[in-house]
């Protein structure tokens, strides 16, 4: 219908269809099926109350009623911006001034994926090199693909990316004379998606100073998505990389109230080192002549009021509740089985799989649709690798628990187990 | 402090402060200034009590406050979409069939600028044309050089864009042999920014005509920006270009809350051609994982609790009320003063003033500063014309009557005639 020369460059590199809308057409077949796939928040939780108690406050005061509902500024809402980076540093354990950060190096977006996107636009040429983790979140692996960068996979473990892989890439590019190419290195440092974990804060401090080190007439950026950090069952907190960056010049830090509170009033930020400020708003400015001023009120009343914590309280119960459950599932189910292994998560939304070796888990492999049939819908684990990655196992499944209710994780899990079962 | 070398070739095609920006500095220098400079909605008429009521009414069905609060889809809410693409049709008077278009072609956005950038980013290379009014809306002008993409300036009169004009251009074009370059003609089709013009039934038609006529291997399409149509005051609405597009394959209407409703909401959309559906949301599910929920939830809400409709008559009278205390200070205090005029509006938020033509209104020239000093803030013309335009004229400036009161309008266009007589 379309001649792909109509499309722009940047189009093309995007692609066709986006995986979860070929996830959801093969779903359709069958209605009954379990989703372990969507990685989207519990519904049952999501918070109906405090959001309306925070419309009512907000609601009482006429003149923030009014400015709620005009223009904002580019940057956000200076007051949320504010709180926003009070929690960062509360939470990294230092005063913004050991931080060596500013309220004005504070954005707000619709969404920490916006956000994202503004900081790759503003750094990123085609041709340029992002190092990501193998696996990783493959909606930024998409958004890489838009701009024509390439995602190049360093190898991670259990304590996600390794330290020495990236300066093996780092070194070989040294080496080879393309350092220069080299612009980000990103990571979801807070149990990952898809793969759970989180980066240790020994690892933290070696990536950073590695960036530092293999900066050259360029900075090497890290962007760090902290988007599942609230997501925290069990353990201690770990600083923010941004902490380990004492100078500010080098972690970029994406967040979000997404997971920690709703995905649906999508107020997303990030932390800028200074000298992209500037550019980074002035292209915000053109794309988005700013972002929804209403959400960004409302979720400051949240905050004044005490209501995210609260909140976060509740799901974390929850969410305890759920990964519990598909643990239990997974050992009774599918530990028996042969080459099946898995991270047990601490935190996220996520349980990243591993199935014997020879099974293809890919939408045309032998599995997906054995899965559809019994019942349940993952995501095939080679979505998540980035398009240059040394490895690519077409063994690995990425399930989600956010959605489901405890019994149907428990049918979903049975419900592969009974499908792997049929194809090893 | 930081190399430019550093930033991607987009982000230094974006260029460095943006104009409001600049101009909001400058007007720091004198606190009593009346702004007639930003393009903002009356904040005194801003809609509190209907959004109040549309989220009371959405908070009493827990379902669909769920639902609000959860991820949204990439297309946007369905039952919005539908009610959008209904009202089009109503007010273009045709029905879906004759205007040939489905609710599957409606996209929802933070904001139509986000709709207008999706739909440029898809279409548009570096170095591809866009022919636009010489004078154009300066933030379109701002998202196409991010893009690297040449906004050439065509003739326009108190009719808009002069058909023979574009035709002059594309034919031009065509015979040099890069007519492939030009992708769209960008167009306010009601009540201009900045010039205020509507373009007529008859001109619609010979533009989409002559888009048509002149696409060859890719279509030349044409943005219809209509985010004023609903702020008529005086005179009958005019059919959408879109209406004129038949086959439905030609024109690209952007829409919005904003202006008729609340920015702060910052609910826009977009009707695309068939064959751009899939690349437009390819690209922004990349980019924006789904645009805000809650805001689609709520402006679903008051279109079906028929709050829109009540809320545009109130703001209409204040707004008549507005332009006419505008054009009478203006009858008052510039008229007598040789050389000024200006096209009275029928709709809108401008005026576009036209000085004597030594007078440089320039941020740069004699006017602006003395404006400043004697209490008046306004938008040099200057930055409403194309990178590349065959005019362009230093004594143009741009006035808004959307915010100020009455009283400030009225000080303000006395403050601006004492300026101009001070240069003239």
């Amino acid at each position: 219908m379309l001649h792909q020369e109509a499309l722009s460059r940047r189009a093309r590199w995007a692609g066709g269809e986006q995986v979860i809308t070929q996830l959801m057409a093969k779903a359709l077949a069958n209605p009954k099926l379990v989703s372990l796939a969507a990685g989207f928040t519990d519904q049952q939780t999501l918070p109906v109350d405090p959001t309306r108690k925070a419309l009512e406050i907000l609601w009482s005061d006429p003149a923030r009623a009014l400015a709620a509902l005009q223009y904002g500024t580019t940057i956000g809402y200076g007051p949320l911006r504010e709180l926003l980076l009070q929690r960062m540093c509360e939470a990294d354990g230092r005063s913004a001034a050991e931080m060596n950060v500013s309220v004005d190096q504070v954005v707000v977006t619709a969404g920490s994926n916006v956000f994202l996107f503004l900081v790759a636009d503003t750094l990123l040429d085609p041709g340029d090199v992002v190092l990501c983790g193998a696996p990783s979140y493959f909606v930024f692996l998409g958004l890489l693909a838009n701009l024509g960068v390439q995602a190049v996979g360093v190898e991670t473990d259990q304590q996600g990316l390794i330290p020495e892989a990236v300066e093996e890439e780092l070194a070989r590019r040294a080496e080879s004379g393309d350092l220069h190419r080299i612009k980000a290195i990103y990571a979801v440092s807070y149990y990952d998606n898809p793969s759970s974990v989180t980066i240790p804060a020994q690892r933290r401090a070696a990536l950073v100073e590695l960036a530092k080190r293999y900066s050259g007439d360029h900075r090497i950026r890290i962007f760090e998505d902290t988007a599942y950090r609230e997501l925290r069952y069990w353990g201690e907190d770990t600083p923010s990389m941004r902490s380990f960056d004492r100078q500010g010049d080098t972690v970029v830090v994406a967040g979000t109230f997404s997971k920690s509170f709703s995905p649906g009033i999508r107020v997303g930020w990030g932390v800028l080192p200074r000298d992209l400020v500037e550019p980074v708003l002035s292209l915000k400015g053109n794309i988005d002549f700013g972002s929804p001023n209403f959400s960004q009120y409302l979720m400051h009343t949240v905050l004044t009021e005490s209501l995210l914590d609260d909140h976060l309280e509740r799901i974390r119960a929850s969410y305890r509740e759920k990964i519990s459950a598909m643990m239990e599932a997974a050992d009774q189910f599918l530990a028996p089985i042969d080459g099946v292994d898995w991270i047990r998560p601490t935190g996220g939304l996520y349980v990243w799989l591993r199935l014997p070796e020879a099974i293809d888990s890919g939408l045309d492999g032998p599995l997906f649709d054995r899965a559809v049939e019994e019942g349940v819908l993952y995501v095939p684990g080679v979505y998540c690798y980035p398009s240059q990655s040394r490895v690519l196992p077409r063994n690995m499944i990425r399930l989600s628990f956010g959605v489901p209710s405890c019994e149907e994780i428990r049918y979903g899990v049975e419900a592969l187990g009974r499908a792997i079962r049929q194809v090893v």
